[in-house]
């Protein structure tokens, strides 16, 4: 039941690079407010933004052994996607797994678990969203799987997904949904841009989005 | 029975610029150790400071309509003070919020619940005291009310009350009370100068408060 | 039964210096992954970095009076490691308190409780591994004890034992095994630096570790 | 600003006891879904059942001096309601003051901490809603208050305010309004019966409630 | 995008009645330990047990009204899976909509939120398995959707799938897997039946399962 | 680094016998209120209680290897103590674990981590205090140690050690320490009984304690 898959499908980059861009806000407004991964899973330095494709990784409670078989299943623009098979905190990653990583063009980490060296990642400028920071160590002894659906802090994500990321937190968008998903952000990003400029000028919400007589019909009282 | 209070009172500008100086951990124990919100409400940055004055919303979970009614009850140096109905982590408030609170003089926000564009909040010096980083949308279906008590994590907050925030937390001061914890805030800084400089000397607390006699009484053997 | 014990031993400075260096997730490995903190014990800034002999505080719920006597017992070196009698979060360590240690030789604090003032902590380049960040004032009303054991944030630490932290998380050192844990460590360190070469070159840990076989006879299959 | 308030008003003890027979959740509805405590707030044995006037503590973290001070204040038909001035899970509660509550006519205990002596308390018949379940001891030693405004598991509870509590939680109801929730929540309770039989004859929400026409206005597809 | 789809298939009810039978640790260990739901979903009574066909909602947080939409699309022998969108523990669900699923046939709820009138669904034997016990009401303002795959407390559920659920928690069997399950399942209780018998007799699980040579190849020393 | 340790001692059994007829609040506060395990330590089924011997697990996360190990080592009157080397929730133990355990006179478990089969344990009266009810399976194939010291729910065991547990959670006595904390208990017990009493004859805790003046001293108002 342990399996790794080998072939997986990926977006294209540029959309994966222009969701990456139009951040996991947007994003998820876009797709329908689905697809965000619980809020207790934060980047490890302030800033980190990621646009990837996801292979995926189900893994014992600690225990890293399958991180190192979904390493060598790792393309350019790829990020691991880590969901333990039970809750667990231990710190499966650090820095010479992301040395390993980057010299495979991997571009980062989402994991359910705990990442260590934190440091060091920062300093290698190796981004991760993680549900704690330990250096509690794991073992080697049990299988997992590589590259099958897995549920990462709530949220379904499949192998080639797109993963983006930043400080509001993460979003999964389904890979045959991205094209679709990223002309929406934009069109999202460009009517933003109107009403950012009008709220700037002291406009209220109120007026621009017509909510008064709303409000008003459902009984709202002004005393 | 939602409403929106228009006419609240505000505390003195000044007292309010006073008390931000003095800071929260002074703040709370010179109004004898009341008023603290619970400790789970952080800054979405290091080094925000506020003291602002409340225009409070009560809202219902994943429904952030009543923030845009509460904007226009924005002065310039308010702050807006969000408590949910029931539990809720969704991200109510985002950069155009923001951006609107700014025209208007508003000087920053404390929910207790999610806050989104958190980088975008960041760069516009937008000081949020949140209980979760969340880029979960929300809906404007469900009336809430403005400009009434509220309890949020854990403290109540009226209206015009005195909001003081920085990297300890949340404090909120009646505003009846706000002169009067000033000039209690601003003694006790002064006898904190002395304290330091003789602490700084290599003087023990256990000498500078006299504290030796009472532990022998409650009974402390050095061995 | 509250006692302050006077006389501890201590690690070698030298030994404690040579851990710090080595970090905590390298020490947390080298003596069999034993001795860490609970994860939710976080650094009030990023970058910190300790290594200390532990004077340990057992102290009553909201109730700071043993911090000050302990002072009294830290010599240049120490790091103050205070576990509540029951779960606390009240900050019962703030600016007069680090001033003190600093003026002492003191270099820290590891709390499984709250901390207050971290801004001032931060500027003093004075770092504090705490459960919570907190305002919330403490009493001086009920006696604990001073370099006893202790159980701080799920982990045993006897007054002299070694402190190591940084962003990583807290690890405990027995004194009596600081030397032979440190000589480990600095293996460990030199291992890695070959590892890390041929991980950056592109070898994968699959093969530089011979994992390919074992996994194969554990059953995973490839598709 | 440690005070004793001694005389407090209470609500009609038909009013309380009708409350009481409605139930937490007809209650809640009826006040407009307010006044509810946190759901962490479990009763420690099933089917309990309480309405009562409150008398409230205002007490330190693991300190239980104010409960003894509070008894004095009792009449028969109040609930003590206790909210600790910092978080705190000991146990401040057991038989004794369960015992002497009893003699004086109190109904019970609502405490955003802990209790012990559960086994007793729950053969004494003596109903406690609490955070936690805990042996740990408190002091004797700060002083709190009685009889004044608290916020308990975040609710505002006034002295004198009604409590009803059973297996859904705990709930709040302004003294000044018992009488006009009283008569909502038995009209609520009538409403109710001919729905009840109306859905246990097979009729569906949909069509009792009218909803179809509104969801298909939203936009529901069905498929 | 929110839709109720009409017509799922479901499991042959001798099959769900026989993974019912089983119960929730031996179906989760006969399918290869996947599709637990997280432990935090804890059943409103003691001794409840179910074996039913999943239908699924999609709801938003605090808002009930696709429960009702969803009780249309109940047959006998269903359970209602409800997951919200964000998290919520509001109260969902009561005696009145339990009265509806029991005039439908339908047989229990999990549902990754609150539930209310526990008191009543007890006496009424409809059992629930929840993350919440709270009074707090919901509206019936925003779509969401029936029947469509949803994560539930941390596992994927999709329509039609079986739920066993029992004291130890929830698990979902995927429905085309149902008959397999099932017959591992049995043959995993035959098996335990010998060993039962065996340890009952003072034979040593090291002995029953021959692992004392492993645990001495792994380095286990007695001393 | 992996040990069993085979001949422990213990204490005397009446003496273990005289400390669980006592109960949990009273041996903590005998002992001067320490060892109470924490608060989420929660017994599987009401009314349990025990008095036993400690023999000592550490284990690996999601790992039950060691626990067929240990029970080679328990004697009558034993209780296992399970500590997990990183934070689980999973199910540790079931209904052939404690069968096995039964036969050797084993009388329970404590755990910080999960239990299964709690419906069959109950009909056993086999009595379980853990962190988690969880279904999730182990695995064995990482070491421990058996009977060396462990933190488990924050309280320092070491075997032989005695355990007391009943509703109100689990308290560690030393068993060095055992026969005199059961003296004092003991005394606890008989001077409570007059106290009972005099409190159920309406007699105050103010007066029967004389707290009158020491509160007037601290200052305490009645208004």
């Amino acid at each position: 039941m342990s399996v790794v898959v080998q072939n997986i499908e990926r977006a294209d980059p540029e959309i994966v690079a222009g969701l990456a861009e139009c951040g996991v806000a947007t994003v998820h407004e876009a797709q329908g407010r689905k697809g965000l991964l619980a809020s207790y899973m934060r980047p490890i330095y302030a800033g980190a933004q990621l646009g990837a494709s996801a292979v995926t990784i189900s893994a014992p409670p600690g225990d890293n052994w399958m991180v190192h078989v979904a390493i060598e299943q790792v393309k350019a623009g790829d990020v691991l996607v880590l969901a333990p098979t039970s809750p667990s905190e231990d710190g499966y990653f650090g820095d010479l797994l992301a040395t390993s990583m980057q010299a495979r063009g991997g571009k980062g980490l989402v994991i359910d678990a705990g990442v260590r060296d934190v440091r060091d990642l920062t300093k290698m400028g190796f981004p991760v969203w993680s549900k704690a920071v330990s250096a509690q160590g794991t073992v080697k002894e049990t299988l997992g799987s590589v590259n099958v659906p897995v549920v990462c802090a709530g949220a379904l994500v499949n192998p080639g997904d797109v993963i983006v990321a930043d400080d509001d937190g993460v979003c999964v968008v389904r890979r045959e949904e991205a094209a679709e998903v990223l002309a929406a952000a934009r069109k999202r990003i460009a009517a933003e841009e109107d009403k950012r400029r009008r709220l700037a000028a002291g406009e209220l919400g109120l007026d621009l989005y017509g909510m008064r007589d709303k409000l008003k019909a459902k009984g709202l009282k002004y005393v």
